[in-house]
């Protein structure tokens, strides 16, 4: 994609959320890839995961070293392509990387909110993105699409805004989360907020950081992204140091990889936006509201779906992106899947490998032709 | 067993240890249920796991209200049938419930060994067990038997001395632990070692304790012995409080039961035996003494062979136990095993399961017939 350039959004009047409490107004800080077409029909809206944010392909500047999460898959001539698609990614809100969030400071304070920003929900930020998209002047995305905690929110835009999509792709996703995962979640967070360096959340304040309790729960996240088969062929047991035949001072490479993923983590992103985002996670469960019956929570649907899985994924495993289809079938959605073979664990949805690359160009092929070409 | 009394083994000479320290010497704490025979031929050695002990069955006292660990299974009439069998279960050294171990007092220092208790390996452990079946006039055990890091040693004792046992039996074990499994591992010691109450293992000294990061350990471990299927039967999504439709307070019965689960291990287990125990269950690798070769590692054992795995049991999988028969049938080993359907994971191996008790009560009587009654 070259050089990109974030831009804002600002929503300046009130915006009550799902939980109760409402925000004076909010900022979304997004980026934009390709160009929108003069039927203002070929838009893809990008929804990032856990810990992503709006900076998905290209480079910040000539010295940057590293391109957006998902440059491997946005730009001229890539599975998601700008040389027929205009795509969006915004930074949820809640995040920590310019959206309004817990380190924005609070209109009716001037202090940062902290651990006083309210909980946001997978709703309330389909509703924001609808938001952004009438001020970009998008009335109906190709598609809305999102891997993990993305893919929720590509489920909920599919429910919520009907009109307003003609395909959802969802990839390395679930319905809902799994006890394992709400336990993973906790687990992560109860690392953080037993940091005293969290300080209920007002670390700012005191010029500290939870650098470790926030190290711990990348740690615990990255493992359970990975697969033991892919881990094995990667680290296997090999040391990075010390000597296993007298036991002094041994550390295995797999040691040191995650010590460094969690460290790097715990530098660029907010403890709190942490634990509200899992928390979101948590929470996300559409069926919840229809006696827990998915196919009545998909009913109101009324765009193309594909949903996207990978063998080795044990977070958002295969087997829950079947009951996701089983349940759009049942539902009398037109839906596409595909389950891939990769040994990268839930970590694939951002990888190239090359199966699930050729069917997402092949299913935006078809949006292209259907929704873009000939609307 | 109803009432039982541990009991104290002491080995008042030097004990050099594989990482190239000497104890001056070691206690053991162990448990014994059933009776020694005449010909000394009815013991059953079993082994314990990452954070087991001494006391596998029975009662301390009358008002206890929990029974040993393992008291489904050992007892008059048991899988491990005390009518038959002598069974001894001691703690591993370096372990925290009698044991020498780091909450000992060095007695050349006056002050208890905390953090400088020297690293001790399955090695080590094994050496120890065949003091104390010295000590009980034990040449030949019937069996040696464990779960997980419980069956390591049992591996151990297979290869390390050959002509003192006439079965092994490996329960949910592996040859070595995967990078997934270490990763695991190294989550929970950072956990403990990055709680400021940790104070680089001499929190007693200062009349503390890293409850927090014990805590985490626990927490991680245990959602990694519990299956994905087995959560989700067991607490699937139930609240334990709050309002999920306002997102407000939220407790999943799943986050309350793990707190509960590491608050009660951070009150009962040392940290600095955790970090020992784990460390010793990474460095666990038999195959890398001979060139990466399991086969050749099995070798020197003469023993007959039992390995069971269970099906949901994601931390020692399935395959692993798979990969150890093969290399024992390799190896021209006498070898039984059987996959067990459990929806309860790595757990599976200290429950109730029937067929697997079946197995283990159908071997370990084809064990008696051959070894006790006509040895």
């Amino acid at each position: 994609m070259g050089l990109v350039s974030p831009q804002v959004y600002t929503h300046s009047s009130a915006f009550p959320l799902r939980c109760g409490e409402t925000l004076d107004g909010f900022e979304l800080v997004f980026e934009t890839y390709g160009r929108l077409n003069a039927a203002r029909s070929n838009a893809i809206l990008v929804c990032h995961a856990l810990s992503g944010h709006h900076h998905a392909a290209g480079y910040h500047s000539l010295d940057d070293n590293r391109p957006g999460w998902w440059d491997n898959c946005i730009g001229p001539g890539k599975p998601i392509d700008t040389d027929r698609f205009f795509v969006v990614c915004p930074n949820n809100l809640g995040g920590c990387h310019g959206s309004t969030g817990p380190t924005s400071v609070n209109p009716r304070t001037g202090e940062p909110f902290g651990p006083d920003f309210p909980v946001v929900t997978v709703e309330d930020w389909v509703e924001t993105q609808a938001l952004l998209a009438d001020h970009l002047g998008i009335e109906v995305f190709a598609a809305v699409l999102g891997g993990s905690l993305g893919g929720m929110q590509a489920m909920r835009w599919a429910t919520d805004y009907p009109d307003r999509l003609h395909a959802a792709v969802l990839i390395a996703c679930a319905a809902r989360l799994s006890a394992q995962n709400i336990a993973f979640n906790e687990i992560a967070r109860q690392a953080i907020v037993s940091d005293p360096e969290f300080h209920g959340g007002n670390y700012r304040q005191r010029g500290v950081n939870p650098d470790l309790g926030l190290m711990l729960a990348r740690m615990v996240g990255h493992v359970t992204y990975l697969s033991d088969d892919g881990m094995r062929q990667r680290f296997g047991r090999q040391l990075k140091s010390g000597d296993i035949e007298t036991a002094q001072d041994v550390e295995f490479q797999v040691e040191s990889y995650l010590h460094h993923q969690g460290r790097s983590f715990s530098r660029r992103f907010d403890a709190n936006s942490y634990v509200l985002m899992t928390r979101a996670l948590d929470y996300f469960d559409p069926a919840r509201e229809h006696d827990d019956d998915l196919v009545k929570a998909l009913a109101s649907a009324t765009c193309r779906f594909c949903v996207i899985s990978f063998t080795t994924d044990w977070r958002f495993s295969v087997e829950r992106s079947k009951e996701l289809v089983d349940a759009l079938i049942a539902a009398g959605k037109n839906v596409a899947s595909a389950i891939i073979e990769s040994e990268h664990g839930h970590d694939s949805f951002l990888l190239n490998v090359p199966r699930y690359f050729d069917v997402l160009r092949a299913y935006l092929g078809r949006i292209a032709t259907e929704a873009v070409d000939a609307p």
